[in-house]
C-alpha cells in the first residue's frame, strides 16, 4: 500500500471537550449518511479523520469537516456496483428465463464478495503500513466510527483497542438486527423477501428458510475471509462477530415509524431520517418552475446515487405518463432526453431533494425505495410511487405500501398505462397522503431529534471510554450456553434417570409383592 | 361496593392540551413512585384521577395533585404485608428449622393470592358499580396508568377502551421485562436468586429451574384468579396476558445502570431513579446536626416504608454499634428507643432521604435494599450498607455488591462486630466511593431526565390515542408460533420424508442393478 497523503483543511473549532474520532466509512450511498454525522461532529468541535481509498467514488479527500487519510486501493466499488445492479434490471425487463437469473445471482455473491475481500485486503494494507499506524496510534483517537455493512473497520478498532461506534443497517450478516438483538422469526421477518411482522403459517415457513438460506449463503461468500482476517491478525481465539457484537453503540438508520416494531437491545440507538431537515428556499430557477405548479402541484422523482438512468425504452414510456398529467414534474434524469418529454417535465442532473420534498405543492414522491429517500418523504409527509430495483429496495418500499403510504410499480412490466395509472392513484387517493401524513407526525413526535440522539451517544462514548454497561453478556456465549441448549439437556437427562429410578423402584416393589404373594400361596 | 366520594380539589392549570388520566395505583411503597409521576403531570396541567380503596395504605383522598375516587374496600394489603415481612425476618433471626421455613414460603404464596384476590374483588366491584361505570365512562378520559404488580388497572382499561401505560417494575408473573422482552435465561437472571448476568453452568442451571418453579408457583397461586376474572368479565376469547402485553407504553422503574443488560422492546421506556432530585436544604434542627459531621462525615439509615422498626435485639447491636464511630449518624427509627444509643446518634421518625443523600457530609447510606433508595443512592453516589429483608431486596443490593458500590450484611446474623466491620469497610474502603461515584456519573450522563421521559411518553399516547407502532406482534401470537415450533416440526416432517424417499430411490435402484446383475450372471 502506499500511502498517499493526509489533508489538514479540517478547521477546529476552540471548544471545551473536542474529541478524536477516526471514521472508516462505507462508499456509494452509505457515505451519504456517515457524512452528516462527521459533519454534526465537525460542527459541535470534535476533530474527525476519516480513511478513505484513493479510487473513492464519493468520499472526497478534501473536505472542510475532516481530515483525510488516503489509502491506495486498485479494487473500487463503484464499477462492481453500477454493472450489477444494471444487469438485474435489464433481466428483469427482458424477462429472462430462470436460469438467467440464477446465473446473475450466483454472479452477484461473486461480486458481493469480491466487495469484501477487497474492504479487507485494504484493512490489511493498513495493518501493515507502520508508518500509518504509528501516525493512527499517536493520533490518541477516542473511538473508531464505521459503517459495518463492510465489517473490516471493527478489525481497526480492535487493533487500536478503542471503543466502537457503529452508523447501521446492515452487517455483512444481513440487517444489523440479526447480528445483536432476539429476532424471533415468527414476526421479524428477514430481510429480501417484502414479508411484514403478520405472516401465515406459509410466509413462517419461508422466513424460516430464507433466513437458513442466507445463512447457508454468507457462510459461503463472506465468512470465511473474515475469518482468515481474523485468524491472521488476532489469532484462533477471536471471532469476528464476538468483535462486531461487542460495539459500544449501535447508531441505527432506521426506527419503528419505517421498520415494524422488534426487540432491540441497550446499545441500540434509533436514528432513522436523522439527514432531514426542514426546506430551505429553492435555487432561482427551481423556485419559478416549482411556483407554476401551484394550480395542479408538484412531482418529484430521483432514483438515488445508485442509478444515473433507467433503459431508454422505460424512460419514454415514463417521460409520455408525465408529459399527460397537468402536475408539474422534476425529474432527476442524466442519460439522454426522452423524445416524449412534456412541457409539464423538468430534467435535472441534480436536485435538492429535501428541499423539494418539504415544498408545499410536492404531491407524490417518485423514488427508487432506498432508505434515504423513503425517509425524507416521511419526515415530509409526501406519498410515494415506489421503483424497487435491487438491494432494500423492495422491502423498503413494501413497509410504505403495508402502512398505505405508497404504490409500487414492477419496472419489469412498466408502460406509459400502468405508470400513469399507478401515479394517478397515488395523486388523487387522499388515503396514501393521510397515511403518510400520520407516519410524519409520529417522526416529528420524538422526545429528541434523531441526529442530536445519535450525537449524543457518540460523544457519550468518548467522555466515558465506551458503554459497557448497555452491551449484554450474549456476545461472549457460545450458541449453545446462549439458546441454554447444555442446561435443558442436563435437565432432560436428570429427569429422565430420576423416572427410571422411580421406574426401578416400582418394579422392585411389585416384584417383591408378587414374590411373598406366590410364597404364601405356594 | 359503596361509592363513596369524588374529591375535586385539583387545581386546574390553563395549558393548550389537558389530558385526562385516571389512575389504578397500587398502595405500599409503589405509591411513593405512582405520586411522582401524578404530580409531574399535574404540573403540566393535565387531570388526574385517582381509584382509591376506602382503607387505602397511603395512597389519601384529599391531594392539591388528583381528584380521587374512593371504593369500599375492607381487604387491604397493610396488614397482610405488615405481618408477612416481620415473620420472615423473625424466622431468619431465630434460625427456625427448613420445615418452619417451608411453612412460611407456603403461606406468603397464600398472603400474596389474597392479595390478588383483594385487587380483582375490588375491580369487580367498581364494574358491577353502574353509577360509577357511568360517571367514568362520561369523564372521557385519555388513558390508564396503572402499576401491573396487581394486574386489574388492565381489566380496567380494556373495559374502558383506552389505552393504557404501565408504571412498571413487576407483574403478577415477576419482572416486568420477562412479560413482553425476549429473556434469554442464560445471562438474564430471574429475580430471587441474586444471579448476574455472567453466570456458570451451575447458576444457569438453577436460574432454568428456578424459572419454572416461579411459573408453577404463579401458576397455582394467581393465574386461576386472573383467568377465572377475564371470562367472567370479557368472555373466553381473551386472555388476560395478551390484555396486558396489549399495553401501549411501559414506563420501567429501571435502568441498566442499576440493572444488567438485557434486551427490551420498542415500547419500554426506562425511567429508573426518575424520583431523584437535587437535595434541597435540609429543615433547620437536622441542618445542625449534619453541620456538626464536618469531620469525620454522616451516615444516614432508613429501612423504607415496610419496616418500621427491626427486632428489638438487632436495633440495639446496631445502636451500639453506632456508638463506637467518629461519624455521625441519623437513624430513621420508630420503635422503642435502644437502650445502647449513643450522642453521636440521632433517631427519627421520619428523613428527608434525597436531601441527606444529597449532603457532601453523607458517607455511607444504610438500607434494607428497595429500589427507591438504591437509585436515589446511586444519584447521589452514596456507597451501600444493605440489609436485605424480604422481596427485591436481596436482588437489588447483589446487583449493587457486584458494581463494587455496596456491602451486604446478613440481618439473621447480624451483631455489633459484624455490623461494625461491614460499615468500615464501607466507610474507609475508598473503591466503594469510586464506583458509586461511576454509576452516578453515568445516570446524570443522558440526553433527558428520566421523568421528562416518562411523561413525554405519557403525553405521547394521549396525543396519539396510543402507541401501536411500537408494539410487537408477539402479544397475538400462541407460544408455539411465537418460538416457530410449528414451522420447525414442519420442516423437520419435510427433510424427514425427502430423506425417506431418497432413501428409497437409492435403495430401487440398487435392488434394480443387484436384479440385473443376477439376471446377466445367470
Amino acid at each position: 500500500m502506499n500511502y498517499i497523503s493526509v489533508t489538514l483543511l479540517a478547521c477546529i473549532l476552540p471548544l471545551a471537550y473536542a474529541g478524536k474520532v477516526l471514521v472508516f466509512p462505507v462508499d456509494g450511498s452509505h457515505w451519504v449518511n456517515m457524512k452528516i454525522l462527521i459533519e454534526e461532529l465537525h460542527t459541535r468541535g470534535h476533530n474527525v479523520t476519516v480513511l478513505r481509498a484513493s479510487n473513492s467514488w464519493h468520499i472526497k479527500e478534501t473536505s472542510p469537516f475532516y481530515i483525510s487519510i488516503t489509502v491506495y486501493d486498485d479494487g473500487g466499488i463503484e464499477a462492481l456496483v453500477d454493472t450489477f445492479t444494471r444487469q438485474i434490471l435489464v433481466n428483469r425487463r427482458e424477462k429472462l428465463s430462470f436460469w438467467a437469473h440464477l446465473m446473475l445471482i450466483s454472479k452477484s455473491g461473486k461480486a458481493i464478495e469480491e466487495m469484501h475481500q477487497n474492504q479487507l485486503a485494504m484493512m490489511g494494507e493498513i495493518f501493515e503500513n507502520k508508518t500509518l499506524m504509528d501516525l493512527i496510534l499517536d493520533a490518541k483517537y477516542d473511538l473508531v466510527l464505521t459503517d459495518p455493512a463492510f465489517g473490516s473497520g471493527v478489525f481497526l478498532a480492535h487493533r487500536l483497542g478503542l471503543p466502537l461506534v457503529l452508523n447501521a443497517r446492515w452487517t455483512m450478516h444481513g440487517e444489523a438486527h440479526f447480528e445483536i438483538a432476539p429476532s424471533p422469526l415468527s414476526y421479524v421477518p428477514i430481510p429480501g423477501m417484502e414479508l411484514t411482522d403478520k405472516m401465515t403459517f406459509g410466509q413462517r415457513v419461508l422466513n424460516v428458510m430464507g433466513y437458513i438460506f442466507q445463512h447457508i449463503h454468507k457462510a459461503r461468500f463472506v465468512y470465511p475471509h473474515y475469518h482468515s482476517f481474523c485468524t491472521k491478525y488476532f489469532g484462533d481465539e477471536i471471532q469476528y462477530v464476538s468483535l462486531l457484537q461487542n460495539a459500544d453503540i449501535w447508531l441505527m438508520r432506521n426506527d419503528f415509524i419505517f421498520e415494524f416494531p422488534r426487540p432491540t437491545m441497550p446499545n441500540i440507538v434509533y436514528m432513522g431520517a436523522f439527514q432531514c431537515k426542514p426546506a430551505k428556499p429553492l435555487p432561482g430557477d427551481l423556485q419559478e418552475f416549482v411556483q407554476n405548479s401551484q394550480e395542479h402541484g408538484l412531482i418529484v422523482m430521483s432514483l438515488g446515487t445508485l442509478f444515473r438512468y433507467l433503459p431508454q425504452d422505460i424512460t419514454e414510456e415514463i417521460a409520455a405518463a408525465f408529459a399527460k398529467l397537468p402536475q408539474k414534474v422534476i425529474w432527476r434524469h442524466t442519460g439522454p432526453r426522452p423524445a416524449n418529454i412534456g412541457n409539464n417535465t423538468l430534467l435535472v442532473d441534480w436536485l435538492p431533494q429535501n428541499d423539494l420534498l418539504g415544498h408545499p405543492h410536492t404531491k407524490v414522491f417518485i423514488t427508487h425505495g432506498g432508505t434515504n429517500g423513503i425517509q425524507e418523504a416521511i419526515y415530509h409527509g409526501v406519498p410515494i410511487l415506489g421503483l424497487p430495483l435491487v438491494f432494500d429496495q423492495p422491502d423498503n418500499l413494501s413497509r410504505m405500501k403495508v402502512k398505505g403510504t405508497a404504490k409500487i410499480v414492477d419496472v419489469a412490466e412498466l408502460d406509459r398505462t400502468s405508470f400513469s395509472q399507478a401515479l394517478e392513484e397515488v395523486l388523487y387517493n387522499t388515503s396514501y397522503r393521510q397515511n403518510m401524513g400520520r407516519l410524519s407526525r409520529l417522526h416529528h413526535d420524538q422526545p429528541m431529534k434523531p441526529l442530536d440522539r445519535a450525537v449524543f451517544w457518540i460523544e457519550f462514548v468518548m467522555r466515558n471510554g465506551g458503554a459497557p454497561h448497555l452491551r449484554t453478556q450474549s456476545f461472549r456465549m457460545s450458541w449453545i450456553a446462549y439458546h441454554s441448549l447444555d442446561v435443558i439437556f442436563t435437565l432432560l437427562i436428570i429427569s429422565a434417570m430420576f423416572c427410571f429410578l422411580i421406574y426401578l423402584l416400582i418394579r422392585y416393589l411389585c416384584l417383591k409383592i408378587v414374590f411373598k404373594k406366590k410364597i404364601k400361596s405356594d
